[in-house]
């Protein structure tokens, strides 16, 4: 059960993206009063350039009038017309997450320590790893640790491995915490705008391998950390969020991939949780964040 | 003309706080839609331990089917009922501002630049001062200056002077831009959060007098600058924006009142400009700033 | 073996602080010449207001012309002419450190990632609460939980098995991971500059009780983390570090704690590291941080 | 007379590189020493990939044992055998500043702005342009205005007018406060970093054409900006000072613009200072800043 639910009791949460026409917000108004919903939160954006219309607006499910199956197929019958696409989560029911990590461990034991601490939404369900280091970790909070060795050469094998661990566990949302490998497209498709990655710089600046070094070459006054869906293209995905923070001449390469490791744990952090609690909507290569 | 004039046609913005209910966004998305408005931009927040609803919308003039005067009287029809407090403003209709300042000028200095870029929505029409200093600076950028010198003794009458030289010249806001004389309340009572104050500390720290001096001898790592709502309490009044800069074992109070005066110009600033783009709803001692 | 140690070797790390005089880097400087010494890292502060010198110099150790018994008695014939206060730490013998918890654990477990992740110099040694929800965590990171209850009337006792303990294992850094017990001297007094707190609130504003409630009754726009060194007057001690994070109107008393446990634990892992690195000075209520 | 200056006194300001080796910091404080010098800032930077080391210091000129000249040609004795390359400047002979603007006045007007207001060292001398739009604002700080038309055909020459103007002026360094025309080397080569730029990205992202547009298509949520000085490849030279601002989904170019523009000028500013106060030091495509 997340905060939300915890405060105000369950609420649904729809987001939506259609064509802009006038009496859009309208209709949504009118439909969840006309069923007694209480909107407790409603964000709205109109991308004038695309005509496009996006909305997240949140509701408690206390007094209203439908059940969940109701309430979606009669909100069905206001979508269609207008074109919308659109979806609809339950705050009390957490997606299933599973961690990907290769041996830097500094995203994954946040990740765990703030699941720990109640301060993120979702379920982790299992680790998943191309190296041994980090079990004991992983089984010291509680879930499982899968180790899914690869090389070049059996990378699509160990895909097949990971997809069915994935499958199998009902896995919603896939966070790749300092995954050191390439995904194929047979795992970004499988999880469109489902995979969660973080880039050690401030994208599209520095944007392929060892960005740190990179960074240090050219004597930047500040160094990133982006987090964003993964897609086919490396590097190129709707980014999420990013932050910057402070180096200067002081800092050897080591010192910028140590600010770094704080501004990773941070973004990536920041963008689960924004993904769990269903703030983001996708559209072309870019991300609408309510 | 402001920037949102430029780019969309003039566009009205409705402003309005109610006792929550359900119902409220439905009537006000109704009621656009009715008259064939489109909205580019919408905001509401629900403050639930006070039950109290807040909103603002804003929507494109062009193709709306009723006047201003008519807009106005149309949606009375839908306020009342609803007991709605409710304000409307029109992006092509600048407010009419008075800056104040003493002997600092880095405020006045900051804004008059920033008029001048066509940075900042407004119309600036006088500069007043207790001071003689800046009279060529305000006169340069095309604004008369009014120097009403005051002592202890003659603040009320050069209060009344003041008074009348804002009410000559029609004036909506009224900037304190480090004016270091504390208003009495038939000023403050004539232009209710109207006058936006920077403090130059991060209120409530250091509120009162010398606030740098105060932040020296704490040993504190960041300083701060308030601006706020004025009211007849000093430095209580709701506070509109707030940031902070890091401060160093290094910094003396000088240094701390040069960092702070960066800070003071920018916070002052974004909170002229978030009231001239009627983003801000006073309630009580807080303020809602869409 | 803290990073500086891996890419450098041991390396000494002398912090002192004197009344201003000419010549003290002079001395110093040579002092480190004429025994082969090599820099790598200088800072200096003269407080003019108080007419006081800090410094820190770093240099290494391999190829020094002394042991660390010699060096420190050498430097003593430099120091005590111009009454110095110094001391002499070295990169290769981390500190003792005793983590302290009460029932919010995403400090304690902040911490224990960062030094499972190798994100933080120091030894952790044992985790102490007045509580016993977080045993299992110590234990899973591989440290001694003890769990000492303490009621208004056993304060004195509590704290008598505190010290022994910390005693005992040869603590020489305590940190007050969101314990909210408060202190008394005879605790403070036997760790001075060695007892690390964390406050919620941007000192001086919010000092004492509940500060997430008393700046959201005021309407902040940020709110803040402060750490502190312990002293025997509640949230008065000199101050280490500190940062603010944006709040909005949205944000109720639960969403500003949520935002502040995430400042509170960065804070609190940079003043500890701070410490650890030797860059701490601490003159009256206040410090110097190189 | 700049901030220092009017606090201390005359200060002079030593800056100097050289390959590393022991006993730099020894010779440099001791020489100061021995003449009486009272050192009231001192920095220093080993870059141990180019075994190069970095120093600033500042000492008073009161009760200093030797005269201007005298001081120079004592510091070569000490220098020379060091292989130190090195500069001496003094805080009471402010450097004589030319600012280039096109048609955006933003930086231009808070440059004046600042000085106005004595928040920045330097003594502007002159403003230039290819536009003629400005001229007013110049005249009215008290500044000649030099507008110089520009075409392709005609760039060479307009150089040659321009750098006359500079050189009868006695500049010593160059603003260019979003002047958009690319210097040919003949004016780069004039002034070694001694021209500073401000481009409109956080570089190396965006670099080259209009940034605000590239940064909306790849849709990031952190705009920049970059002061570097100016060398004979475009957006590649030394970076001195960098910063970034959050943007949203709801950012069309011209909101970034917007956003950007405040970075710009508080970028700008910032590195303009740095390098009037002495504390910029050039090494290869980088830069030390103390």
């Amino acid at each position: 059960m997340d905060e939300t639910t915890e405060r105000r009791g369950p609420t649904a949460r729809l987001l939506l993206s259609a064509p802009d026409r006038p009496g859009l917000v309208a209709a949504v108004a009118e439909f969840i009063y006309r069923h007694g919903g209480d909107v407790t939160a409603a964000d709205q954006h109109t991308d004038e350039e695309e005509a496009m219309f996006f909305q997240r607006v949140e509701f408690r499910l206390d007094g209203f009038g439908l059940s969940r199956p109701e309430l979606e197929e009669a909100f069905a019958q206001v979508a269609v017309p207008l074109d919308m696409t659109w979806a609809v989560r339950y705050s009390d029911e957490p997606r299933r997450v599973a961690v990907l990590v290769s041996r830097q461990p500094h995203c994954l034991v946040d990740l765990l320590g703030r699941w720990y601490a109640h301060e993120l939404p979702g379920q982790p369900v299992l680790v998943a790893s191309n190296h041994s280091d980090h079990a004991g970790l992983a089984t010291s909070f509680g879930l499982p640790y899968h180790h899914l060795p690869v090389t070049k050469d059996t990378r699509l094998a160990q895909e097949g491995q990971l997809l069915e661990l994935l499958s199998g566990a009902g896995v919603e949302l896939v966070v790749l915490a300092r995954y050191m490998q390439i995904l194929s497209p047979q795992v970004i498709d499988a999880y469109p705008s489902k995979v969660i990655n973080i880039h050690h710089s401030f994208l599209p600046a520095f944007s392929g391998g060892q960005p740190y070094h990179q960074a240090h070459a050219r004597g930047v006054k500040l160094i990133g950390a982006t987090a964003h869906y993964a897609t086919a293209e490396l590097d190129q995905g709707p980014i999420i969020e990013q932050d910057t923070a402070r180096a200067t001449h002081r800092d050897g390469v080591a010192d910028l991939a140590r600010i770094g490791r704080d501004l990773e744990t941070v973004v990536l952090a920041r963008a689960v949780r924004l993904h769990l609690t269903d703030r983001v909507l996708v559209h072309g290569r870019k991300t609408v964040v309510f």
